[in-house]
């Protein structure tokens, strides 16, 4: 059976060992969505027309968040991010915004987690922001899209 | 129309006055789920039997993102929390674990956005230690399940 | 000779024991300018009148540096800020971007640094957003402007 | 017209991608200036003959500011700074104390962020320590001094 | 058997709920020993009449850490300490720089950790200062000297 | 006499630069331990033989602090460390918990600070998370163990 790589053979926490990694420009996608009432999404997207407040508040948190993940999620290795990017989408047939992070560098591990973590962070800033009105929202669908370089190469999710 | 509270009249963001708010015990729950693979569930679930560090460290992770929540959230207050609690469900029926949190203190302002904080970094630290093995696992159902205190005081989520 | 009060009889430095000293709502206005070239103050202005992403950035980088003033600042108490407010104004007559931050809470010490602190961060946010453009803008006039509260009361700059 | 580099077409904000740079030798020089009172000015000079020990305490704070310009500035790329210098000089004519950092790394980004962002920091840490006796002092002139490295190469404020 | 207070009945971690706890003055003192050779206390002695420079960072760095032990150590509570204070005496005898600090608050919880805290990061960086000379030192001795307030009240430890 | 090299000759604080040095693999090991009751060494090994989440959370507090070095350590350089593991061994003939921590990069300067740091904080959390039962607790012998790679290459403490 395949062990969790983060577990050594006493089933104890560590930090992977990546120093023989070789160094290649690895990128990550990974997106999720805030599902909320008609009414929020259009609150949002008339702030958004004119002063795009909520957005850029939740875009500059997903980008700082990013930064942050190796000091958030414990076994995570410091990294070095050459770009970080998040992009929302207003859905109003899913009644929800969708949000989609891109992280890349030149480095010796991946960047899902520091994808994810935008996205997640993002979200929880547009939860914030709105939840006054509409306490009831639910953050759902978070999950890597695709990610390039590395050992593994390109992996995308099932559509 | 009711306007976002962290925004003011021109559409700018600002962090809310909470001077004049009354202090009171405020506690929030809030639940999130990883969906992953049978096999996944199973990595975890043995070595929850014998060591238990995967849900540790998502543990750990879930509490002290809690006390950060201020640092990732732009418009957040700082708060002092007194209390942080992290639970974990594993569930074979919907193939991933459930989470739960629990944030509590004596203040102005409510601790929802703590306990939703909670919840998401463990389970992006649960996410971490199963990639390897599960990159298409899923988080979803982040939302607030209850909260009490304050000047709205009981809102539970609807079932 | 009065005394810094930072620094004991042994001219070592320390945190002022604020213990004794009494809970009121304080609160302070400082400001700050960043002074630039027409032409970059009219790029800020095109985008603010569309979307202000450059201020609204600068803004949030503002407000999560005045929750971060006892981390930086090492002889500043750890405080909970009530209140924080980020205002901008684009000076055609002096060219450049005057900033003015409040902030506020009911404690035991005033808030000067913090609004200092914020001040001083979204000034260096627009500066690293317009680098490119116009390497030699200047930063200037960061001062307190007003303060309330506490045992020295109210207390105003010289216009 | 030359866009800001910072936003994107739609002017979002993102984090500029620096993966195609050349890794080179970058360096950096910022200066600042706080205007104090002759008396205030005194009282340094007064420790600084004896313990230094307000110089100290903000030549630590700005050395410590510049590893965390990342966190603080929402779209600068996290650094390795090779080293960090914050010198002060005491200036009976201009009555302050004028404060100059240097930064350096071989990366793929410049470091005028950090060595701004040192100045700053030391600069409100002399503001903390003074400003019981002095409230009303003033940072000003803060700006970089020049620059090195990287493809726009050598840069140089006006005198 | 007396149970480990932040452990519950099934052995999970969780931050103990302070919100009943009286709110009154706490404070604690702490104490460590950096061993070392004389050539190397020489060396700080020597620094220490004419600039202090080692002390005084070492004394930086323990302030500000005191401030950030919530964030060190995963189930202390937040804490707004209202007094910080580090002090080093130089022993030929024992040949090493010892360690007191003293932290203080008007809160729930008691301030030990922070004063341990304290001490500990203040002798890591005295550590890191001097290792280029004397990488054989050994840090040792820290323990809880006294506390005071709190439903235990006064405790002291044995000489 | 051999400078301390963290002082100019001026005797003030600075960052030493390390842009020249060659970019090698280098790892230290650093040991600390834990002196307690045989009663309080009990808890931890009942609860470690059924659950482990004292040494758990100790093991997560120690990784993270590693990570943390340089925000904690005004002088120490930011470094991506490719490795950090924390190992327990409870030790009843001399009544305490043992910990040792290896750390692992490829770069510039050495990790001894971060193991050192990494073991500090274990040994801090342990302490923590204990004290209601054993508030006499000693944290001792935190020293280096053994380093590899850079100019100096290995070195080794005495036994």
């Amino acid at each position: 059976m395949t062990a969790l790589t983060h577990l050594n053979a006493a089933g104890e926490a560590s930090m992977v060992d990546v120093s023989a990694k070789a160094v290649t420009v690895r990128e990550a996608w990974a997106e999720g969505f805030v599902r909320m009432s008609a009414y929020t999404l259009r609150l949002i997207a008339d702030g958004g027309h004119k002063k795009g407040d909520v957005l850029s508040v939740a875009r500059i948190a997903g980008i700082q968040a990013a930064k942050r993940t190796a000091d958030l999620i414990p076994l995570c290795h410091p990294l070095m991010l050459s770009k970080i990017q998040v992009d929302f989408t207003l859905d109003d047939a899913r009644s929800g915004v969708s949000i989609r992070a891109l992280c890349k560098l030149s480095g010796q591990t991946g960047v899902e987690m520091e994808a994810l973590t935008a996205v997640s962070v993002a979200a929880l800033t547009l939860f914030d922001m709105c939840k006054a009105v509409d306490p009831g929202m639910v953050i759902e669908g978070i999950r890597v899209l695709e990610k390039r370089g590395g050992k593994t190469g390109h992996w995308q999710a099932d559509v």
